[in-house]
Formats: C-alpha cells, sequence, structure tokens
C-alpha cells in the first residue's frame, strides 16, 4: 500500500454538483461565504478550492471566477459581434454583473438595462463577487432594475438591438421556466430593432441531457427567420453548456473571422481570452449528434406546456 | 423508477470526516460560518443539518450542538462523581468551553482552570457557539489560560481534585501529541490530590482503529494504579469514543449506581442527559474484544517516541 | 501543499450507506461480487476494503466478515445464555447464516430451523458468503425453509426455546414490516416454552432515529412481561444498533457475569469475541436518554399500524 | 420540507472519478463486472446506470458503452479522412477494440495492426465489453498482437499510412509515459507514408489542466511539419478531451466540410453520429485560451524528461 494522505490534509468540504441522480461533480470547498434564501430562490456564495468564488442558486452553479470567462464572453460577444452597431442591450437576468460587465466593454453600447427578478442576488454578488461585476453596476451608461424581465419588456417602450436572456434553467419551483416560451419569445421580437439579435443561455447540451437545448432552439425557430445553436464547455460545469442567437435573418456563420476579429477589436475594451473569430466558427458548429437531435425536435415550448426541469437538461 | 428528487432540493454541501482512507462519514451541511487558521491548526465552525453547529479543527471533528451533551457528560461526570468532594478541577484543551460547562454544574467546584493553547478556538466558541459554552466562560469561579497545558501544569503549584485532558487526538502536526506520554502522565499524578482522579479523552474504540486507545490505557497503567478505559457512542462522529480514569487507586466500579445517582443529585445542578449511574456501570465495562486488546496492548508511549496518527485511533 | 495522492492511488469504487438524507457512511470497495433482484428485494454482495465482505439488501447494510461477529453474537448469545437449557430455537430471517452458526455453537441445541423469505439470499451467502454460515447450513441440526416467517410460526407445532428475529428493518416495500406488530409477538409468545427467549434485531438506536428501536420495545411490552432492550456498537454500520430481549418474566440482569461466563463456558464450541459475562451487564444497561426515550414511547406497532421506515430507526 | 427518497431507492454504488485531489465526478454503479490487476495496471469494467459498462485502467476512465463513440470516432476519423486513401492503420493501444472497429469501417483499410501492452485488457473487452470491438478482432483485415506500442513501431517494416496512439495517459507507474516523446514522435514519423498521418490522444484540455495537451502539441511541432491539435467533449468523463493530428504537411483545415463528408460517405460503412464534415471543423477550431497556450508552451516531452501526470493533464 502506498504512504496515504493524513486526514487534516485531505479536503473536507464539498459542493456537489448533481447532474441527475446517478452522476454528479464535487468541488473542494475552502468555505462557504454566504448562504441565504430570498424569495425566489435559496443563494449561495461559496469558495471552492479549483475555481475560486462561484454563486449557486437553487443548487445551481451559475458561475465561478476562475472560468466565468467562458460563459460571459459565450453568450454577450457573439450577439454583439454579429449587430452592425449595437447601442441599447438588455439583459434579463444576470444578476451577479458578468454580462452587465462584459456588455459594457463593446464602446458602441450606449444604454444597458439589467433586469433580474431577485436583488438579493445583486446584493451578494456586489459584497462577494467584485471580479464578477468589476465596477459594472457603477457604469453610468447601466440601468439595473429589481422586476420580472418578462413584464419588464412587455412595458418596454424603446426597442433594443440586443437582448440577453441570462437567467436560470427552467427548475420546477424556480423563478426563470416561463421565460422559454414561444410566447415571451415573440414578445422579445418585438422589442428588437431590425438587425437586433438576441442570446439565450440555453442549458446543458450533453446526450442524455439536451432536451431542453433542443426544445429551446425548436420554440426559437417558431418564432425567428434565423435561430443558431452553439456551445462551450465551461469547467466549472463539467458539462459543455448550450446557447442560442436568434436573429431577424442574420447569419452568424456569413461573418468571416477575420470581420469578427476586426468588430472585436474596433469595439471591445481589454483583451477577450475565449471568443474570437476562430472560436465563434468553432461553437457555432456542433458536432452531428446534436445538429441531429435539434433537427428531430418537435416540441414547442409554450406558456400553457413550458418545459420544468428537475435536472439542467432534463427538461419535461 | 421512481420519482426523484429534484436538485434544487437535494443537499449540496457536505463535511466529509475521513475515517481513514477507505471509509468516511459525510455530513450536509447549512453553512460554514467561519473557516480560519490558527498559529496551531485549521479552524472550521459549520452548521450541519442533522447536529446543528459544530466545531472542526484540522479536519477532527471536535463536537456538535445536538449530541455534544453525550461526550462532555462522558467526560466530566465520572471523574467528578468518584471524587468524594472535586473543589479545584483543572482542564487541558476543551477549548469550545463544554467541559468547563459540565465540570461547573458540581457545585462543589470552587476553582476551574480551563488551559487551551490555542486563543482563536475559543474566541470562535465565544462568538460561534454559544451552546458549547453556555456562560462557563464568565463564571467567577473560571480561569481561562492560552498557553501550553502541558507547561502549566508543569508550572502549577496547587494540586487538583481533578484533572481533565480534552484535546486533539495525537494527530501528525498537530498541538496534541506529546499530551499523550507515560512523562506527561506522570507529571500530572504529582498534580493530584490524594484522592485526585485524572479523566483523558482516549481517541477511536474501533476494532481496526482502537491502537492509540489501547496505547493510551497502557501507557496510565505504567504511572497510576487505577486505570479505567471506557467509551461512549458518539452519533455526530459515528464512532465509539475512548475515554481513560485514573486514580491512586479508587475504582469508579466499586460505586453502586445509587450511590452514584446520589452524588450527582446532590452536586449537579440540573439535570443530565447521558449520565447516571446505570450508565456509569454500561460504559465502564467494556466488550470482550476491547478487554482483551488492552490486556494485549505492551507498548507505552513516551516522551521519546510519541504515538502519532494519520486518522483518529490509527496511531503508530 | 502537501503533495497530493497520484489518482491511480485513490480508492475509487464507494459504497454509500445512507443513515438519512443529510448524513452517510461510505465504504471503499475492492469491488461488487453480486448484484440482483429477488422477488422481494435488491441483493448486493461488495467486498470493502476495511471489512471484507459484506451483505445489502435494498440498500441497507446486513454485515460484513471483518465485524459481524459483534452484531451475530450480540443478537444470540444474550437470547441462549438466559434460558437454563436451549434445544430447539427459531431463527426468523438470518439469511447469510451467521445467527444460524451462532446458535448452533451452543451444544445444548438439538435443533435450529432457520425460515428465510428469500432463497436467493441464502444461495448468495452459500456462493460468496463462506465465512458467515462456516458450514452451518449443512449441520445435521440445521433446518432451513424458505418461506414466510410468520407464517412459518403460526403454523408450527412444537415450541421453540428461543425465537430470533433476524430481519431487514421495517423499510417502505421490504419485506419485513409485518414482523414488528403486537399481534406477531403475540403468536411467538404462543410458540415458546415456558422459560423461551424471544431476541429482535431492534433497528437503530441514535438520538435521532431511535423511534423504531423505541417503538419496538413499547410493543414488546404489550405481550412480554420481561422486555430487556439492548445495544451493540457495529463498526460496519457505524451505528449503536438495538436489539430486544424479550421473556416470560426472566431477568437478564440477574444472572451475575459469572454464570454468564460458566454457561458460556460450558455450552458454547469455541472463543466468543464480543459477548461474555462483563459484555452482557454492559449493554443491558443502556445510557440515560435511551432509557428515557423508551420510557416516553406510547406508540403500538401494531398490524394495522405498522411502523414502516424510509431510513433505518426513523419509522412512523 | 420536501418528501426525501428512501434509502432503497437511492443509488448506493458509486465510481469516483478524480480530476484532481480538488474535484471529482461521480457515477452511480449498478455493478461491477470485473476487477483486477495485469502486470500492467489495474483493470475494472463497471456497469454506471448513465453511461451503460465501462472500461477503467488504473482509475482513469477509458470509455462507456453510451458515449464511446465520441471518443472513438474523434480520435479515428479525422486522421483516416486527411488521407487520400487509408490502406495500412497501425493502432497502438486501444485495448478495448473500439478505435479497431472504427478503423475497420473504413472500406479502404487492407491492414489493421492493433498493439496493445496488455493482453488481459482485450481478454476483458471480448468477455464483457461486445458492444466495443463489435467483432472487429474477428475482422479478417485484424491483427492483434501484445506487445509493447513502441518496439513493434521500432521493429516494424513496412510503412503505415495511420498511425493512431490511443493509450492511456502519462501517468506516475502507468505503461505509456514513454509513448508521449519526441523521440517516440520521430520514429513513428519514419513508419508514415508520404502522406501518412498520427493521430493521439491528448489528455485534458481543462483551463488548469491543459499542460499535457499543450505539451504533447508542443512535442509534436519539434517533429511533425503540419501539428493540429483538436477536441471532443465527453459526457462520461466531463472533460473537453484532446487529440492531435501530426502529418508531412497536410493540412485538414484545408478539406471542406463538403469533401470530408464526400469522403466519409464513400469510404465509411454506416452512419456516423459524431463526425462529420462541420465537426470537423468545429473541433480542429479551438477556443481562443487553449490556441494562446499552445502557443506560449515551451516543454517538449523527451525520453530523458518525458511528462508524468499523477492526474490527467496535470503532467509535470
Amino acid at each position: 500500500m502506498t504512504e496515504f494522505q493524513a486526514k487534516k490534509d485531505l479536503p473536507s468540504r464539498w459542493f456537489r454538483d448533481y447532474f441527475n441522480p446517478y452522476e454528479h461533480h464535487e468541488h473542494a470547498l475552502k468555505g462557504i461565504l454566504y448562504t441565504g434564501r430570498s424569495a425566489f430562490q435559496e443563494i449561495v456564495v461559496a469558495e471552492t478550492l479549483n475555481f475560486g468564488r462561484c454563486l449557486i442558486l437553487d443548487n445551481e452553479v451559475q458561475c465561478a471566477e476562475r472560468d466565468e470567462f467562458i460563459y460571459h464572453e459565450a453568450l454577450i460577444h457573439p450577439a454583439l459581434a454579429l449587430h452592425p452597431c449595437p447601442k441599447r442591450v438588455a439583459i434579463i437576468g444576470g444578476g451577479e454583473g458578468a454580462s452587465l460587465r462584459e456588455t459594457l466593454r463593446h464602446k458602441t453600447v450606449e444604454k444597458a438595462v439589467m433586469v433580474d427578478i431577485d436583488r438579493e442576488v445583486v446584493e451578494c454578488a456586489k459584497r462577494y463577487l467584485p471580479t464578477f461585476h468589476n465596477g459594472a453596476f457603477a457604469d453610468r451608461r447601466s440601468e439595473v432594475l429589481y422586476m420580472d424581465g418578462r413584464k419588464y419588456l412587455e412595458d418596454s417602450k424603446e426597442p433594443f438591438d440586443a437582448v440577453i436572456i441570462d437567467i436560470n434553467c427552467p427548475m420546477e419551483g424556480g423563478p426563470a421556466y416561463m421565460l422559454f416560451t414561444k410566447e415571451f419569445y415573440s414578445m422579445v421580437k418585438e422589442r428588437l430593432t431590425d438587425q437586433g439579435v438576441l442570446a439565450v443561455q440555453a442549458d446543458n447540451t450533453s446526450p442524455a441531457a439536451f432536451n431542453t437545448f433542443t426544445t429551446v432552439a425548436n420554440t426559437l425557430k417558431q418564432v425567428f427567420p434565423g435561430v443558431f445553436p452553439y456551445t462551450a464547455y465551461v469547467p466549472f460545469f463539467a458539462l459543455m453548456w448550450g446557447f442560442c442567437l436568434a436573429t431577424k435573418g442574420q447569419n452568424p456563420l456569413e461573418l468571416s473571422p477575420e470581420e469578427i476579429d476586426r468588430r472585436i477589436s474596433q469595439r471591445v475594451q481589454g483583451q477577450l481570452r475565449y471568443y474570437d473569430g476562430i472560436t465563434h466558427h468553432s461553437i457555432l458548429n456542433l458536432p452531428k449528434y446534436l445538429r441531429e437531435a435539434i433537427k428531430a425536435q418537435t416540441k414547442v415550448n409554450t406558456d400553457s406546456h413550458p418545459i420544468i426541469e428537475k435536472y439542467p437538461g432534463m427538461g419535461r
């Protein structure tokens, strides 16, 4: 037998991220900085040994310090790079402020409205997650509202060049499942300018758990002429995560890598780490089985039959 | 397949208590209230869902709100009940204050000196573990010192009717392993009054992990005429925990259950929950395999060859 | 940071023993020798690194090679030692054969009938667990029947000097919950000779999980003049496990340790490892909180309201 | 509190796949079909509830029934699609037979030599993993040898159109670490025909664990004019897994998706599920941070300083 670690040297605090009842991913924790229950969800801020600080809502890992750049660059920049000159952006959800941060890096942006239903998430982020928002809440172009994002868009008068849906998965009992429906997407389309772009986080894409992803893509297709699902590997999730771009016709695959790099270089402050022209084409070209699963999906998510999940991606 | 729990309803934060590399006990956590590293050890205060708040030092679980009464009644009351009138008591270790609390319940006690090497543990307890000390630190009979307990006893002038050793297991790199030796026990004996009693926490008693327990018992036998090992099941540990009484000749098994109950009833404030005359005789009578293991143990723990552990009870 | 174990040296296969949703005990496995589903339950034979081979029924750990002597000596010998000369013994359950093995060590025993509802458990034991039965099934005094133990006793004509109930906990959906009721115990009493003794495994005794234990004791009290609950720590379970003796009046606490040792020495083949006169008195004297919980228990388990559990000891 | 699952309904057997000491991925097991230790490594065949049967060598998950198509299509088809007419293929490693199976789907292939050092792995696969080889071992074009793959290639006379390195990660104490060096790759290059292609599995690509991947890419660059690292998400690993193509000049990115689809359609029997022209371009375009990490890597793996790992991807 090899010499074993002593008890005192072993990691003893763990966060268990359930993929489903038969599989999970565990992170050793340095500590837990906050646990609380808002009107909408349980909020936890923990510090992992591998990924730094992280935000967890209703046991769903949202993002972690070390690799949130992947998720947030993947969510924000394809949409904004596709638009010729995005000035007004709405972010639905996005409580920890990182989507807002990435949006504000685009110098074209004049107004970024972030609408999160849960003020406590934003306050947690302000207190415990400074690298996530990195001052974005204080930017003079930001407006932060605490209300139902669907209600906000219904009532909003001025259109947006981009709408970003950065909300929880459509979990049973969670605050998000009514923001994945055909009716919601139809209303969002009306709030977009002519060249406006919608980007949504679209859940797990694993072979056994891509039901929500394919349903979201199929639901968007009922509403938008251009729908472009894509994925990015997020190490903290240990999953390929899904996203969708939806447009009134523009095709992001027609932008050359060089054109994307040019737009990023002209418009975006600082250096991106995940996204550029090559990444764009890589992630918007899905593996064959995912493309086929999307083609085969016939379900449409509606207000009367919304998809609801017990585990990410396993919606019914 | 049965209907499974949703992810949001499953416990996601866990404390893993390693018995050894091949076995552990896990507690779901509500949160972690404190993590820090003192000059002596890592200190964690966590809140478990089953056992309430608990103190953890160098990954070794010390005690938890819901069942610490078992450990602390088992450590303190057999010793104090055996003495005809315990007035002066020294507690070595015992940082969270519960041994002090139980000691002060004895109305005979005029002076209780608690000597813990780690001030930060005591400060943590004052802040986060109020039910553990329950005001004991503020009792006028208490004196709390922050220093090496061995040094304290070496230098102390006035003798004690009882000395309680409530310290960590003799872990590699931990602060406690020099307080389990023949030389230490010999010195303690000199500090005891004629009818003085020593009680020590004496580690795990599981069949595969009773090496420290049996060695402590055998080491005490080199010094004290009367040595009485005993055990109590501590649910938070999921282990039978070991203790030893050592005397200058008195035999705790000669006290009848009725006499113990009489002494407890006369001397102790409030109702005990774990200890009484019947419990006394139950726990001081060990199962056969433990008695035989103690008889068979020949090792003596010395300053030059102290027992040192990687896992509780698995000392070498 | 300390040097960490390499992946290849870490234990990777585990058995998780759920105490309840918030707490479990994990055993590293060398392998799993058998998994199957009989008409009554899921049967697993695994090999743990710490405890050797073990039997698991419906996820409930039954016993393991290294420490099953504790459970089986505790279940069998107090009952047989109490009887002046046990000749006929019935074992209800006990599929792996270890209760039969311990029973047959008593030279007074002329007939031992073991009745297990699940032939597949016995066949598994014969194939995979040779040290558990150790040839007991082939002893000429043994009779092994595969049927409902309750039905067997109802129909049996000749009385027994001891009846041993060695069955699963009264789990929801499991085969055992109708063998914990007042009606069942009343019928058992009629099958006992005048000095006959009943011994039952009586579930978890942990403070938060002793509901079944105290209910079994209280139910037996409705039927038997003498009821004596007791407990033994089983390291493989990491729990104090409960048992009850029930008699037509004999009091096991009136047998002196010396008398018990004399009986064991005269009657039992080979050396016991757990049980003797001192152990007898230790385990039959419960800690105060358990005695008080039994006194406070008013529930009686009946055929129309049987106790049914989701986790051991947490019956309702 | 919600109603919790009963113990009997919870998954109790688990395989823990350690990413590093602070993170792991756990799979519930139906059972373990085989555990053994060959002259080279520990071999385990387990059956997971989510991914079906799987092969595990020295605790390193190799592949699982449900998603091995991803890993094996990603390893084999880019290399074979790139070659104008692959006739002779050598597979180093690949014990479970799935790389051989995918290779033989190419009708151009006349000879496929599989060289695995560990006969016991192949025998395990034949017995327990029929869907992995799917008859490939019995194909008249197959030759299976049990010897050191490096030795085999050194001694081989006839060149190969493709060499596939499908071996373990370069683990400490494992059989594979001398097959990742510059000297080994130089020798392989000599065994390749003019348009010959090398494909190697190239370990974890996670941001904190891409050291082996980038080192393999950089080492190949010392030897081959064309080096093309790529990645595929393997759900069973919960990781993006790395691969490298190495060529004498051909550039796989110059093949259009249509040309790849044409070649696959002409040459490959049956339908692929993961790989086609779009997948090819997606996976060969890495995310920006990985491209930059490869560019920044200066280490070269040599026989005298081979990379050796404790955890996948964390080589030194």
